[in-house]
């Protein structure tokens, strides 16, 4: 079966120039290279094989990722790997692992919050990996609230000291990645207090482990937190749990670029602006918008790829039966997950810009946009991973019973992604935050004050609340302007609609309370409008390959006009729309949907990702699954042997009728 | 800590008699009681621990599940248990075992589909498992679609055999529970051919085994299909893989209760009316409508406890944070979840009465209910599974972090509930059959053929296509009968609508075709009636302890409106209701949600679930989480050691700076 393509008749039918559209979605030709080129050197090295994760113990595991983090490690030295290759070609390794932490939080961490003096001091260390870091904030009863931790550092001024200590159960640092076997460093958050006073949460350089010989040092109990979801997946982290008995380390280990400690104990704040550490969380939050889009396309390829293989039903006269893939209850399901993928790519690829300019302007003490820009990120990074979370499970369901099985890619990607609704932010918390934002910014339009950023549209109001929509017939709704209108149009009505429900409540607070939930989703209609707006922009911003622009310009209407009908009730008791208009969504949906379904193997094609990165015998290029799935099966360790162990014990006494007699 | 009751104070402020809830859930006193025996049973026995689960690799799991299969065996013979008793503790064992496909497929197709003569034979060595069977349908190339299945059974004259054979990779049988490493016996499914012709898919008894030594007999080829979603979770299952070689059974293998094929090989219809069958479709759906009320109930309950212990945010002057449970964001996320497992026990419920009035009808030949009771059991199926798996994950994420962790029990039960979406009917597949019987009800309306069971609301069609909504005040909604008529206007209209729209297009099965993702929604529409109408009953049907009813009130209110307000686009589009009344909804579910809010923890606690049932560190009756987490986090095989495997060869030359010169 070697070199044959069982999907050669799919990608026949594509009307786009699938190379160009691997550019757009890559961001740029050197992008596009620079994956290729990684992604290919990670699929031929049998170190970095994937297929054996899932049936190894959690010890194996482990220790299998170990020794992929010090191949790779090896590997960039030898192929002297710029920062950006070797960044690539750990996203490509695909294995969660101490490293990340060390490289996306320990690093940032010292270099954001530590003085030219600690920079200089620690991060040559780091970057040799002479030592290994990790970030341990959260404790096991404090998650969400940083303000709520309860590990204590208290200045000695008698050995100009501070003593890291944990003063309840509770108080264990919990969850940090890389902190249970690895870090002998850790970035710890603790409660600042001197002279008697607590002046709340900062971050000190803490050593955990010998250098020597790895132990953990006197006062240090450091443990892994055990098994976590699925098989494979987050088990290669080695999530930790820390206690601190009263573990003493010097006063210059506190990071002091906002505020320091004096020899005396007395606390002093630098002139450094505070709002510096927003910077950092719109950068970390930017890297997970685009994490979303990857692990979006990547099952809705495997979804994608398996259902133009599968058949049920539908043979007519002995023939084959029907590709699921032609099935409308699939598309309809499917189809909108790609364009998903393909939105958020676009909206990370903004972002990033968005990034650029916020650290420009912070630079130049400049920090009016700031606040959106946060509010901004906080809901996107809320909005793209929840739909990529529940977007990985649907496309398994997709996938049918195979869809179950390990070998499927799908289970795992799963399990490995969805603590992204969790980290860095609850998905709820940052959607509430986001809210409050929007209350203030509606409440401060009377005031003259001229929304920025994402939420300019707001400064349309008179307008948009009572604008009635223009469409008559169902080809409208493929009017950009239409569709952006219909969504601010919900958008701001949502928001004043809270705004006064809130102002009704006996105070703010607890209108805000007791209205969460409505927020909740007036937070939600504020950050779909973002994605539907970056995505029209992309599409009108140029024309790119043959036939490119055409596709993106169907990608974008499914993903506005399935959003649309899913959020129907919205746009209806806003008055936005009519239940005419509503009906006309569903139509134009289902003319989108067969324009879409020639092309849709080539739109997945042009995520450009190796077999080994999507690893999952579905998802294969060549859509030669059967045979695959079924040599896989027989790798199981069960079929070791064809009489299982505990046949003689648990099986042959209870068939042969002895098992009142058996010792179990 | 022992005897401490983290949650008491929860419990104290109650407003009903949990034990007589307790009653209400289980069914009967005496339903009450026999779980509580059972589940206490189980729980007491350490052969049946289940903590260690997700820590076992396949192998050990695998023969730790044999185990215990054997050990209750030996115990229900020991206590000679009765046939209810035994299930039960089958039950509360909690694991997926292969004796679940010998008691509930094997024998019953037996029971179902053979000749008196061949239960005599086959049944007594079955009951006694001196023989355990399994249920071979599904190949890998085949699933939904029964009627595609390639293996054949072809009938050889000259020795009075079939020939059972599998003609191709796809044909191979793919999935069935108990197969690849257990049982001796299977009901096959295959293309009965005799004298040339193909009659079809019939089930054959077929030996798999040898009965001394367990090595596959001739000619079968079977083993493991490898690793499923999650640790633990149906990896205790040997789903199994089977190929036949032309392989000869004898000729009255093949289950003769609806049709034989004689000596000379000339096929013959037995004039069994071949709707018996679908009486066991509607007993295997009933379970599982069952089972999913089980699932989502121990789901909420683990995550309503650890909700109520559980503190973030809100501390003021140093007073503790507020419990999650009263974020009005958790209660609207979480308490329409609780009154969904309600809903569906009681669906459920009704559900067994159903199946005893259809068994009752098909013995005295009436026919006329089983179309709708088959379409009814389907839709519930597909609505029940499809809302637990997304709440057990759902519970998950209302847990924050540490719902991630195996310990908390919910990554295990998402992980073996979710095939129950697949498994018996795919539950799409399943709402396009519901679809089609309510577009065959609506055509029929006009011929004055009455709708019955839970389609006779659609006789009301001309006053469901016009009635209008009374409600004025959020109280309003509180009056069953408002919500039972706009769950019926909303389910008629969406229905004829579809009617409408198939008839234009060129032909039924081409509008059928086209408009399926509506006639999906159309189907969902009137299964959710049917929940709510049942639900509507039962809270009515009678006093049954201290407060009991008015909290069914609450959580009925709760189920219905909480479906009103998500599907608010469906009831606005048809013009059940008017965007004022929509608003009135959110307004009574806050009010709900507060009338709930002391109940909570009571409230899941009359679902009198062990401790080792629940299998979870968070949901913990006592509340005592915190410790629990901690020591089990110790428990992991990573913690054996504190330097880690693989350190000397993979972390040290890294530390060292001799990972250049390191053989990796």
């Amino acid at each position: 079966m070697e070199g044959v393509d069982h999907l050669a008749h799919e990608r026949k039918t594509a009307q786009f120039d699938v190379e160009a559209m691997k550019v757009v979605w890559a961001g740029s030709k050197h992008e596009l290279d620079l994956s290729d080129r990684m992604a290919r050197l990670v699929a031929s090295d049998p170190v970095f094989r994937k297929d054996n994760r899932t049936m190894l113990d959690r010890k194996e595991l482990f220790k299998n990722t170990l020794k992929k983090a010090a191949h790779a490690w090896k590997r960039m030295h030898e192929l002297r790997l710029t920062e950006e290759e070797a960044g690539k070609m750990r996203f490509f390794i695909d294995e969660p692992a101490y490293v990340d932490l060390h490289w996306g939080m320990f690093v940032p961490a010292i270099k954001g919050q530590g003085t030219e003096e600690q920079q200089k001091k620690w991060l040559p260390l780091a970057y040799k990996m002479q030592i290994i870091g990790c970030y341990a904030q959260t404790e096991l009863g404090h998650g969400s609230n940083v303000q709520g931790l309860e590990t204590t550092a208290t200045f000695d001024p008698n050995t100009d000291e501070f003593i890291i200590h944990s003063p309840t159960l509770t108080s264990s640092k919990w969850w940090p990645g890389g902190l249970g076997k690895v870090s002998t460093h850790a970035v710890v958050y603790a409660r600042l207090i001197t002279d008697g006073k607590d002046y709340g949460i900062h971050g000190f350089i803490v050593q955990l482990r010998s250098l020597d010989d790895h132990s953990p040092l006197p006062g240090i109990t450091v443990g892994d937190i055990g098994d976590k979801f699925g098989s494979g997946a987050y088990n290669s982290m080695d999530n930790g749990v820390l206690r601190f008995d009263h573990v003493r380390i010097p006063r210059d280990q506190l990071l002091m670029r906002l505020s320091q400690v004096t020899r005396e104990g007395k606390y002093v704040q630098s002139d450094v602006p505070r709002q510096l550490l927003y910077g950092t969380m719109v950068f970390v939050r930017q890297t997970i918008v685009a994490d979303a889009s990857r692990a979006l396309s990547r099952a809705s390829c495997i979804a994608t790829r398996y259902s133009a293989v599968r058949r049920q039903f539908g043979a007519q006269d002995g023939g084959p039966e029907t590709a699921v893939l032609d099935y409308k209850t699939q598309q309809n399901r499917l189809f909108p997950l790609i364009a998903s993928a393909y939105a958020f790519r676009f909206v990370g690829e903004w972002l990033k810009s968005l990034y650029t300019d916020v650290t420009q302007r912070l630079q130049a003490n400049d920090f009016s946009t700031l606040a959106e820009a946060h509010a901004c990120t906080a809901g996107l990074k809320s909005l793209t991973t929840s739909v990529t979370a529940d977007g990985i499970e649907e496309c398994r369901k997709l996938c049918g019973g195979h869809g179950y099985l390990s070998s499927s890619g799908l289970p795992e990607l799963f399990a490995v992604y969805i603590p992204a609704c969790t980290y860095e932010g609850d998905n709820v918390v940052l959607l509430l935050q986001v809210a409050r934002f929007l209350m203030k910014t509606v409440s401060q339009l009377t005031t003259g004050k001229k929304p920025v950023g994402t939420t300019a549209y707001m400064g349309n109001i008179e307008h948009l609340m009572q604008c009635r929509c223009a469409v008559k017939t169902a080809d409208d709704w493929l009017n950009p302007c239409a569709i952006q209108e219909a969504f601010e149009a919900r958008a701001v009505r949502m928001a004043v609609n809270c705004a006064q429900n809130v102002s009704k409540a006996p105070s703010q607070e607890e209108g805000f309370f007791s209205l969460s939930a409505d927020l909740v989703e007036a937070a939600v209609a504020h950050c779909q409008l973002i994605v539907v707006t970056k995505f029209i922009e992309k599409v009108q911003r140029g024309n790119v390959g043959d036939g490119v622009k055409e596709q993106l310009q169907v990608l974008c209407n499914i993903y506005a006009l399935n959003l649309l009908h899913k959020h129907l009730g919205d746009f209806l008791v806003t008055g936005t729309i009519t239940p005419k208009q509503g009906a006309l969504v569903s139509e134009q949906l289902r003319s989108l949907y067969s324009k879409l379904r020639p092309n849709a193997v080539a739109l997945v094609d042009a995520f450009n990702y190796t077999d080994h990165y999507l690893g999952s015998v579905l998802g294969r290029y060549d859509g030669n699954v059967y045979p695959a799935l079924y040599e896989q099966a027989w790798k199981d360790p069960l079929n070791e042997s064809d009489v299982p162990d505990g046949y003689a014990e648990y099986l042959r006494p209870v068939l042969k009728q002895q098992v009142r007699l058996a010792r179990l």
